[in-house]
């Protein structure tokens, strides 16, 4: 690691304070993927145990008052730091802040509500009765509002900022209204203009299974090693629900295989061997620094959706893939066809459900929810108002009315379990992908002929380089600045939109 | 659990720490498991970091003086708790105790001079080159003789029984002496007889594979769920060597297939599902805290070899399985008849190595070992002797002289790791296994007969009230006196080998 300070001062016994907290957090990350994967049911009690020792442990090294002192003191010798250690010593302080920013009581009251709501809401989603989560998840709103005030006023930033904020770093929602409304205007005639479109092709055809979950998982690995997963550091798993977790050294993907459609599960495989690439690619010589992490979520969301949208839902990598898929599955047929399964895999439709929902529609969920999570938390809303504004922004925004709350507002998790101010780095992520990978062909004319015949080298070099490889050393908004000249504009989105959705 | 004291007080803060120190404990283990069993080899560096954090952690909360203090303040409130309470204390104590012994450096120094010698060994055992290794293990020697010294003045106990404490608690080499001369007194006369027994019987045959690794496995689940092993609390899976490892209520056991020969793997299985229930009987009242842990190794390996040994290498056992391993491998012929399957499972004949040596001979290696760490560590012998007084010692017990020293004294990873003072447990442990079962036998009547009917339900109902649930409430000495009547007593295991190999 460049080191242009003494190895006693204030800022290396920060780094090495924050490399132990670092080993602390991967522990965690290995329960948490042994709980999702492999560990007997009956495992679960002492495992919850064990999760809180571990976050106690961190939390309370994370907030000791040396952490400050140290802080402070690395601060007044920044002189003698290299840019990267000063970039560390900002995403050091800014886990400080953040850990230090609530009191140990609101911490809790926040997670025992957050505990109870989401208990509360799987029923209710189950028996579609609003009414019954409705007084939780007003009790939870209230100390989210709380926890957004107390942090607006620590970080200087508002309501809204103050949480989004601890899924992305430097993000504002100015900005984000901006690129919304663009957007907003954009969708409702796109997506007519795509449903004719599509009603003008052939009709799609399902392969025929049934596709056995070993050949599948062989599958997936293969495309994963071509993509450059290296199992040597890394695993494939299967979970209820797919996840990338694991270390940046000993990554680990999940999916889960449905005998009778291989197409869902190896899209997710792919997904997630983005998020994987990524963690695997951040800057070895940062490795446990808070400025070797992965940026914010918009970002590590740019990676999974680079993959998996821009590159192998693309007719150039499925040209490349429909053989080997049909060879593994030994098909026959026109289902196998690479425009066939282009289509099958741009597939649009309106619909109410937002993780099943298509490149085109997706982003309406998304706005949906951040317009309503923006109003409840800055107290424009109120809980009871919900499931109406939900369903009059879903008839606004996509054309369909939810008949239920469990197919509208109970839908996700999100809100329920206290995670406010997540929703919108997913359609951040989506257009940064497709700013990444028009910048990226652009820059290097080989990437798009290569991954014709198999080869994704080239993307990943330029992805090594241009995002990986810089884990947190600069904001999302600089790192898209870098890399494609310009920060986040939703034409290259949009002109990606029309490209693939409007050609016949 | 019971508490007859204010939660505020010392001994309630005490049991707070343990349970703290005992999450931390098991996200140990989980993380050794994933280590041998799942994780990919990349992963290594980052995961001894992971470990190394917790394990410093766990000693700083383990050493700080407030441990001691509370101890203290609850040593003078004991006539406040209950008996399971102040057996807690004494094992609360006896992990503070053992942990503040040593200085840091001298754990330092033992850790390194351990990991060195480990990794010179690897490559000394492979060349057959002790001269290679000499230096380091003595250097390591001379480190585990101070540890012993220090350790003896604090604890009060001799050299070797100060080292044997962190094994077996409570454990006396001058016991030891006794039971181990006895044995060496009835072993090599009584071998002879065996072979020559063995000799007049029919010959053994091997069953013909290839036997698959899916069908063996599930063979080994059968049998696992037969004797009682949960899997809603526990695993199988696949590690270079086999271990039970996991928590309490999340047992998990591993083994390692051969395709031309089930025999080994199976009885592996059974072997840890020993261990297993073992774990998972411990008093459920007491998760978590000293006393409600296993007690030493001795009763530990108690438990594997009552299963393995005493019951499913028993005729009584085979004849009710060779039928269900006949069926599952679709076998046939003289190979699968129970008589044979009972050959296999108890052929005795004299081997350099400890870990493939049958019951009848096992001992003898043990004992030799015995001799000779207690002579190191008492400063009898040095170790460029060790070579030399090794081969006598296996020419005295077992009649063979080892050509090499990777077959002698370079065979077992044991010293070269700084593990001083094990060996003698895995003997105590045949020992205990066969006076417990002859006990459990004669206590209940229906143990035998249920165990050839499949029916494991009577022993291991014995073994949860005699044994598991004990956890570490009293001493293995006394836990085996309350059992059957009397403390260890070679005859029974002397008993139990007549029985078994000089019966025609």
């Amino acid at each position: 690691m460049p080191d242009s300070a003494p190895a006693d001062n204030a800022y290396s016994q920060l780094e090495n304070r924050f490399r132990r907290l670092n080993a602390l957090s991967e522990a965690q990350e290995i329960l948490h993927w042994d709980m999702s994967t492999v560990m007997p049911r009956g495992g679960h009690e002492a495992r919850s145990e064990q999760l809180a020792e571990l976050a106690a442990v961190h939390h309370g090294m994370l907030t000791a008052t040396e952490t400050g002192d140290l802080i402070a003191a690395a601060e007044d010798a920044a002189d003698n730091l290299t840019e990267w250690q000063r970039a560390n010593l900002r995403e050091i302080k800014r886990r400080y802040v953040k850990a230090t920013a609530l009191t140990e009581d609101l911490v809790t009251r926040l997670s025992r509500a957050s505990t109870t709501c989401e208990a509360v809401w799987r029923d209710a989603r189950a028996d579609n009765d609003f009414k019954a989560v409705q007084p939780y998840v007003a009790e939870l709103l209230t100390l989210v509002r709380e926890q957004a005030r107390v942090k607006s006023e620590t970080l200087g930033l508002g309501l809204y900022d103050s949480l989004l904020a601890d899924y992305e770093p430097g993000g504002r929602s100015d900005e984000i209204d901006s690129v919304f409304a663009e957007l907003e205007a954009f969708l409702p005639p796109f997506l007519e203009q795509v449903l004719e479109n599509q009603a003008r092709q052939p009709q799609i055809i399902q392969p025929d299974g049934p596709f056995p979950e070993a050949t599948q998982k062989a599958l997936g690995r293969k495309f994963m090693e071509l993509l450059g997963f290296d199992f040597h550091h890394g695993r494939l798993d299967v979970s209820l629900h797919p996840f990338c977790g694991g270390t940046p050294d000993d990554v680990r993907i999940t999916t889960r295989y449905d005998e009778d459609d291989f197409t869902s599960a190896l899209m997710g495989v792919l997904h997630e061997t983005g998020h994987a690439l990524y963690e695997r690619g951040l800057p070895q010589d940062w490795r446990g620094q808070p400025v070797g992490h992965a940026l914010g979520m918009s970002v590590h969301e740019s990676q999974s959706l680079m993959i998996e949208m821009q590159v192998c839902r693309s007719k150039t990598f499925l040209h490349f893939a429909a053989p080997i898929m049909r060879e593994t599955f030994k098909g026959s047929g026109p289902a196998w066809e690479a425009d066939n399964l282009f289509r099958l895999y741009t597939k649009v439709e309106r619909s109410f459900i937002r993780v099943d929902a298509d490149e085109v529609t997706y982003p309406a969920h998304v706005i949906l929810r951040y317009r309503l999570e923006k109003a409840l938390i800055e107290g424009d809303m109120e809980i009871p108002d919900l499931p109406g504004a939900w369903d009059d922004g879903m008839e606004r925004l996509l054309g369909i009315r939810p008949p239920t709350d469990t197919l509208g507002c109970m839908q996700d998790i999100h809100w329920y379990d206290g995670a406010w101010g997540y929703f919108p780095t997913y359609t951040l992520g989506a257009m940064t992908a497709a700013q990444l990978y028009a910048a990226a062909r652009e820059q290097d004319a080989e990437i798009e002929p290569a991954i014709g015949r198999g080869d994704f080298a080239p993307l990943l070099a330029w992805l090594r380089t241009h995002v990986h490889g810089k884990g947190s050393f600069e904001s999302a908004r600089d790192l898209l600045v870098h890399a494609t000249g310009n920060p986040l504009d939703p034409k290259v989105f949009e002109h990606h939109l029309k490209t693939r959705y409007l050609a016949d």
